[in-house]
């Protein structure tokens, strides 16, 4: 599969020079190797960069055949969303600081990048939602989440009720701050500080956490990727509930609205160097590892 | 499908009348239908049960080609694991209180009963685990679990340290007071309690939940059926620890040992009603419902 | 102590009939008994309530010995911050289901209050917290909260940073959703969905609860109520924070304010009828009790 | 207050090179100022050590004014049992890993103790519990605890049910494996991997933290110091529940026997250099610190 990647995109803030500088390496390496290269941003921070064609961000997607991520996972995920449907895989680089999804450091991103156009990468498919909203005056876009798919309370300190149902099976009526539909991707993000549990890349699964629920059985609840779930407010009293997907705002929805979270067909192939340990990642952002004691076995914290 | 049912187990804690009643009934129920009847219990609590011969548990395993285990969720248990392997469906009566397994009122037992026999029935496939302590000088029996594989500290109260891998990767050095391997049947059991989500019968995965961890962060992994969990006790200092499956002792493990535990071939097969519904058997069980409060919007549990 | 109470107000929706119905009955009851009765709402529902003369909730707060709560706890939250500080004690009565606060059900409304006039009840004081907004362009009011005191982003699904400091010391950089900090009282409120303990009420201590935060090791802190809290928002790139009391709106915090939260000076009187008991309450709101099991000591929830 | 200790203790494992090492350093210097220095172990592995006398650890808990634990929270815990009652104030040296307890590093070692004896330091009082176990045929000896008192079922896998009172008040009947009673210096241990709160060292209160519960509304119960908490076991079908002290075999508790729990009478005295601070501590115990994030505040740990 060597040299299988000819149109290369940058993706990134690339008015930070943060981002810019790593990018503009990345630019000038791959120009070197005979590539073509586009970047995403119109306003970027490096004059190195001034000499790579600038794309809107959807004529990117289009055009490229793989698509280099720079910056946090934040930037990998609105990157996901961009490329969703085309097929480009995706490569997240970091500033410094290991990401779930930007797993490449600055300082092995020249080498990685070499040894996957070498063709000798680990490639990976991973889920992705799609979430619309369904309303008496008609239906929003709908719009994916590599991550997850966020109701919540718009910050009114008021309990919002809603009502979820799986595949037309009525699940239960939930009091709480919202709730959050994550993929594997995600359930080391938002719903992770929720109470839900960590899902292998792997596994084929979703997962429905309730947002600080009222009721404390309310707990995570992990579904098969083909369930069609839908939400429904019960009272729009308190101001509007939000639903965003990974950050980005979908919409607002009221007691009339239907939220719908399914598997969306298309999904992200990530690629990652061949070193790539899934634990390794978890174990360094979690900070596992040996437990950290003093005494011989004594619980002291 | 009717009448393929020929031969009818019943199984329970048949000295306690409790249970004896309702298995008299039934087996009277089913003597009346032509259909033959033996029980497992030699110490029946009840008259009506003299007429039903008596097996032992594998006899009778191996003799019915349906099981009505009568009793809580352990009796169900149990006989899952004596028939696992066996093909032989089972079918779950409770005294009186709903149970995740043992769905079947003793009101509705005998019409269930019969759609049961006229082929009326939801049927539901259900993962086992099975686990193995390979140590030096060999290996022990290989147990089923319908539920959950349950590694603990003896009670000593001291912290007990181990490693996991999962399909060979190392995962984590964990101190706690052990570790839990759930299906999603025994994800609603002791799972639960230690932080676990509910996982839908249907999604093809295992939970692997570590009990009381020293880290915060080492919180419950979903993982796939597919995966291999292997753990190393680090330290036998404190007492050795125990390993059990659905409540029943394996064996203990020293730092000498490997915990084997993976998805068995064997499946279980469950029969329901056909008005069972999972999502009402969650609400029943954990007390869902509408929100729980007084004031419009308040948070005042 | 009988016969201290002569002017009794009534609060509550009394717009609503299902309060206006019990606030009319005991209207009747203690005009019966020779007392002045007023009531704080313009638009009661109820003819019965013609007679009882209206004031305004400040007027009622200053003009009455003893205030009668009528629904749910979120009534009884908002009469407590309006007698805060007047040495009015409050009844609470609900309107058929048990609250924290509003212990008294419409059945025993008559003899409680009848008791309670006789000089026959339990009295209990409850701290209340007070929370001010300090910026650069000056101070907001001071509120006060006999719940809590909530510092949330607003619904844009984005990490608020923010920083705790407690009697000036610095405490931890949160990200997260945000803070509470309750009182016992509150403890049992939105604070034990976000992890938060219960604390018993005569306990002198606050506790400050991270909502979702994004360290799964920022946990509950419990603190003397001679405590200064002081929470700074980090960056206010994502939208303005918001501070509420209760649930009501105190204001919004930006980078440059610092919300200062401590105990009140003043407390609340509770009365409650002599059979009176904490934990009662705790068992029926909670739905504690007998562990609810099928087999013999399986955990099988 | 200078000088005012004349004969000073060394505690820990002098057994054990890395704790003898600095214990030696310790003797060599207080011996250098004319202080009487005296040890805990009779098997010291460090030559010199030979020449500070050794005493049994309940006549050097008689003997000295003050106390050095050199080693982990263990050997502190174990200390404090040992001084309990004698006024003799703790100070705590690691070997080279922060303790809660243990807050003094071999490196400042020296400079913290010439600070100490000269007067210049931060004195702590900590409350201690008290259990005891009081059966049918008599009663256990008292135990102190400086962290927690635990009840917990045997490893066996099976819920254990017991009852709790506080003051003679019925609090709840309980299922799961068990119960901790901690202090606040406990709550930073075992009790927090088992869901609760950082309690603040000078808060006047204890947390009863239900070790995984099967009822999911089972959460830690914050209570005054004053309260006398007693526990009994429902049944003892499967084997004795087991109650420790700060990890210490206190004994076996059966259905006849009650577990009585309350504030010793006696405290313990710790001494701290004069820049301890207690929120340093839990921030470098707990890894907290600026959230570990790589969008702007995009939901990604």
């Amino acid at each position: 599969m060597a040299n299988s990647f000819k149109k290369i995109g940058l993706w990134g803030r690339l008015s930070d020079p943060k981002v810019a500088s790593p990018a503009s390496q990345i630019g000038a390496h791959l120009r070197a190797r005979g590539l073509e290269v586009f970047r995403s941003g119109s306003d970027a921070a490096q004059q190195g960069l001034d000499e790579v064609p600038y794309l809107t961000e959807s004529e990117l997607a289009r055009r490229v055949d793989l698509l280099v991520a720079i910056g946090g996972d934040g930037t990998m995920l609105h990157a996901a969303r961009a490329v969703a449907g085309r097929g480009v895989p995706l490569l997240g680089v970091n500033r410094g600081r290991l990401g779930f999804l930007t797993d490449i450091s600055p300082e092995q991103m020249l080498d990685a990048i070499d040894d996957i156009l070498g063709g000798d990468y680990l490639s990976e498919e991973r889920h992705m939602l799609e979430a619309q909203i369904v309303g008496q005056r008609g239906r929003s876009d709908t719009m994916f989440a590599l991550n997850d798919v966020v109701l919540q309370q718009g910050g009114t300190g008021h309990l919002l009720d809603f009502v979820t149902t799986v595949d037309g099976s009525y699940v239960n009526t939930h009091g709480g701050d919202g709730l959050i539909v994550a993929t594997p991707t995600g359930s080391t993000a938002y719903a992770l500080s929720c109470g839900g549990p960590i899902i292998q890349p792997n596994v084929d699964a979703f997962v429905m956490v309730p947002i600080c629920p009222h009721t404390l059985s309310d707990r995570p609840l992990v579904l098969q990727t083909s369930s069609l779930i839908e939400v429904q407010v019960q009272d729009d009293e308190n101001a509007p509930a939000h639903v965003s997907c990974d950050g980005e705002e979908l919409g607002k929805v009221t007691a009339n609205d239907v939220l719908r979270i399914k598997a969306a067909r298309e999904t992200i192939t990530l690629l990652h160097p061949t070193d790539y340990n899934y634990y390794d990642l978890l174990r360094s952002k979690l900070n596992w590892g040996r437990a950290n004691r003093n005494g011989p076995g004594t619980r002291t914290h």
